[in-house]
């Protein structure tokens, strides 16, 4: 049976972290850190800035590997997606039985919420169905739609209304926008939209230094998002960013 | 100018806050808290708890108010619920004009996430148009919704699929359910679907002693959820719950 913590980090702000989640990070020994290659160096340094902050005394050991990577362009996305997480499952299986000791509490450092548009939980799932038997505690974190209405200062929902939320190639098929959130959003599908009654809070690397916020009626602000998204993609080699878009009454 | 701040604490275990909202809580001079009467009084405990914790040193005012109650069995939902925010709202200039003093910082402590289903925001809205300046910061927490999520190790939506956030109301006319999640729903709507293909999880006082928990498939468990819910409810007269449904693939 192996120990394992999987952590809610939160968007990036250290300070956004809860006292759960420092609790569990004090108890792990084993850290594992997946690196998605040079463009994203910045969020392991984020990462490890939390453990120092948080661990000062070290004691732990940090597993830092190369994360498989997904086949951006393959027609069948989902398929596509699905091929990827089993590659990785493959790999933290056997991470989880070579690193994890009968003495060591693993932990996974989770961006955001781990239930929102993250895999860890699916893919251990996986490495269950392997065989290898896990005792998994979840600990959840401020995710960065949170982070989001919080900076912009507006609710995620009115009134008795529902809020959706949806990676951005979804976005198009939303017969009606209310209350919409869009995450993992590449291709800037919030740039297709014509509506004129639609309002848009939008937010980039939510909790860092670098954060930028744009609100304003879509039409009007969506060319100015698109200029300042692309100068900040191509000034840090990455972007994270999420947006929510509103009917107004 | 008036500083305030909206700090949400979490769905009740004190240690889901974060540093940003402990450093909020120790930054604040007044705090508010809207007492709606008996049967939530536990929840009035639930938060001088949390300022015990942080603030074990006091130094600072709690302003404790009746909240003005909503005409529950009115026909039209929303006119009840704007009637009714629209006395709070008059009730929070007041308090806000009268309490916060020139070198005070006032500050709400709210359930949760301030963003979710809590109006908060949309008070003090009405509270600008009434010509108070405020200074407003709002700190996110952890939601009930997070919270479910991490008890029962499930994420909240899957690969590419939108997930939904709802009061019980609006269920029933949701036209297809694959992912969505039920808040404020007092009149048990999962209890009308009929769907056999739908799993629940459900629970309820998260985060703190008295949490219960029940998943699997709708049908088999959804009499077993209404017998605990009733049960609870009689035992500690007043109950807070939330739900995630998911179609099996």
């Amino acid at each position: 049976m192996k120990d394992l913590l999987l952590i809610g980090i939160g968007p990036g702000d250290p300070r956004q972290v809860t006292y759960e989640a420092v609790d569990a990070l004090r108890r792990a020994s084993v850290f594992f850190v997946l690196d998605k290659g040079t463009e994203k160096d910045e969020l392991v340094r984020l990462r490890k800035a939390i453990l120092q902050r948080y661990r000062p005394e070290g004691g732990y050991r940090l597993v830092q590997v190369a994360d498989p990577s997904r086949d951006g362009q393959a027609l069948d996305y989902v398929g596509a997606v699905q091929d990827w997480h089993r590659q990785r499952a493959a790999l933290y299986s056997r991470l989880i039985a070579h690193e994890i000791g009968a003495d060591d509490v693993g932990a996974f450092l989770l961006w955001g919420e781990p239930g929102l548009y993250d895999s860890t939980l699916r893919m251990l799932d996986w490495v269950r169905e392997g065989g290898l038997a896990l005792r998994l505690q979840v600990i959840p974190g401020i995710s960065s739609v949170q982070a989001l209405a919080a900076r912009h200062q507006v609710p995620l929902n009115r009134i008795g209304e529902p809020l959706t939320v949806l990676p951005g190639r979804r976005l198009a098929e939303q017969e009606r926008i209310d209350n919409v959130v869009v995450m993992l959003d590449g291709q800037c599908a919030f740039a297709s939209l014509d509506d004129p009654g639609l309002m848009i809070y939008w937010g980039a690397y939510l909790g860092t230094a670098d954060e930028v916020l744009i609100a304003g009626p879509l039409q009007a602000v969506k060319a100015q998002i698109l200029q300042v998204r692309e100068e900040a993609r191509g000034r840090k080699g990455w972007i994270m960013d999420t947006y929510l878009l509103r009917r107004e009454l």
